[in-house]
């Protein structure tokens, strides 16, 4: 099951997604158990983390820019025993090279790029894929839609999320609020006719996925760290 | 996964839970897949046939008092193809009576008897088990903390969840808000020394759940409808 | 005092500004008494006559396209009895071409048109002056946030109000969401020189205010319906 | 017109109203400009000062139970220079022993003697007066509701207000939420044969704040601070 306790996390200094928050983009992504998951802007991890649990012969790339998220993943990668986690140290769209073709990518973060991101997963993605993406400001909520509205082959639907936490303080609950958060669910529309295209390193990842045993994959020759 | 789309239920003259509190309180309901789990206040069944589809080895309790309710869960379990759901046309507490020993209680509607229903939970729960209520006055919520703040057996978080729907108008994304609902997790004490006490008709049950072939169960004499 | 109920106004087909953005908005506005006052999308008027008994030395200019709301508005105002209200049956921007330097814009509606009403109303608007900006799209939002951000004689702040009202069913108060709407305030700043032109037009409407007796102003050539 | 800045008061330890909080508070109550007001749990002042300079006529009881707010609240109303608040260094309802008959009560905070406070300002309430307050705990809502339901002589309205600031950081505008707050707004029913009683400190005040000229005042023997 989905919703890990905030604090079970190692958390650094980058804001964590809250886990009410988390269990909504998880359940919205509806990942499988062989599918391939890039995370953008994967912060803490807390994400790839619980994604990687539930796509359990399926990848996670888990891609931060900055190099403290990097080593607060790989903790926490190692405390959950998740070894289906590949962690790129990138910025993104550039840190998507690397990834071969996915069925989800979550966004937690586009650091102002949101467009280019999307394009750039627009090009990994399968037919019938899902994108998530959790925006906090305006800016990034816009651009996603813009993007969204302009792409034929994507359907959307879109909500904001008020969490309030009842903190108990004696015999009282008090009300005390999360930020808001939109989370943008996407959806590429599942072609007619899907051309018949092999792309090698998703193949060898395929084959990787499905015939090797747990724990004993070779991811081949991504720029993980 | 969790989050069936809210229109693929079959729904009647009730307030269903939307999907997004489905899945929070799924999520936060934590159910294994041996689980027995209560239902009460059921409604259109969109809880229990996702808590059914978690718990494919246990059972699902459905209570409801409404007989419209009634027929709309058994038209949804049918939809969903659901066999482990066993629906009891009773008030709660009174329709608890035939429940067994139960490791998670959904509560989605109190009729105004939160304190006699919850005392009537603590009965069959087990310890470890959890209980997810769903409130929308703040009678019922105040009730249920209360009832949850006097018993040194149960641990508690609460929160409030305010759902906006963006709803595509032309090229515009218009907030639309849900109702705001408070959801209150409470987790029964696992005790050190466990009372070695076989409950007969739990007993039945558990044979029935763990030995029976899926979709050939005798639930025993309890009152279904 | 800011405030009327709901229920206090006619209403048309339109929806209307509700009582609680409607303090917050007039709140944020700081109408002064000899305030001119234009309402860009004004609806119901509701909040054209509030403006109108705050600014009672003044004038509100309410504009809006909706020949149906131009009905209500001139019911609403009359019975409230609030004889400064010039009602301008147009859309806007062009609708402000009729109307003096202002003290004080409320936009409710910008029927997509955000930045060029901006822009209409900044040529009208006196330094010192109040935008106040009630946004329901993510588009209309960002517009306006994008138009302010790009002008450097105005400085803002924005926030979104969720409203629940408590609808008391028998013995229960039970959670109601009203659709949250943003609420942008801007104001322009006041320059150290300020350029010593008199607008003609501004100059007749001033000295009406000021010199004139309540119930007896000349508003002069004013496109009005 | 109401709604000072955040940042223009001094502020102590203890959370202060927020600026739309005091906006919607004080447009419920409606504050006459001969009004005598009582606010209970004052903390900084900020709706004493507010309340203050609405009834310019009248007189503000800001009532609190903690030295350090008493110091501020004074500090307050020095630096605002409203000269009609008396200021109360008393727990409540003890505090409300001192005060006159009142048009309109504010309540901050209760201290967890919700109902005892509210049987106090009954006593001090005039028909037609208001009582409004602001809830931060479920406990203290529960309590004020049930007083109000079991008091046939009051009709309220109540509503929860999520406010989330846009914080600019940078080219965004990034979403920050405020803790929500329930306001519950009561009337006292204005009956149609008004006992015609006398009550003596009541018309003492009264007069003072009749015929006394702003600025000379003598409130009598109150017990201030």
């Amino acid at each position: 099951m989905i919703g890990i306790d905030d604090e079970k996390f190692i958390r650094g200094k980058a804001p964590m997604t809250k886990q009410e928050i988390r269990i909504l983009t998880l359940a919205k992504a509806r990942i499988g158990e062989s599918d391939f998951v890039a995370d953008i802007g994967a912060g803490t991890g807390s994400l790839s983390i619980e994604a990687a649990r539930l796509a359990e012969r399926g990848y996670v790339f888990a891609i931060d820019r900055d190099e403290s998220a990097i080593d607060v993943i790989t903790q926490n990668a190692e405390k959950f025993s998740v070894d289906n986690i590949i962690i790129i140290h990138a910025e993104a769209p550039a840190g998507l090279i690397s990834v071969p073709r996915i069925d989800v990518a979550l966004i937690g973060g586009s650091g102002g790029r949101m467009r280019e991101i999307l394009t750039s997963i627009d090009k990994k993605m399968k037919p019938g894929g899902r994108i998530v993406i959790n925006c906090v400001t305006v800016q990034s909520l816009y651009a996603c839609l813009e993007w969204l509205k302009s792409n034929e082959n994507y359907r959307y639907d879109a909500i904001q999320v008020n969490i309030t936490r009842l903190q108990q303080v004696g015999d009282y609950d008090m009300a005390k609020a999360l930020n808001p958060i939109h989370i943008v669910t996407a959806r590429k529309i599942q072609l007619k006719r899907v051309a018949n295209v092999i792309n090698m390193s998703d193949a060898i990842f395929k084959e990787n996925a499905e015939t090797g045993k747990k724990g004993k994959r070779e991811p081949g020759n991504l720029s993980t760290c």
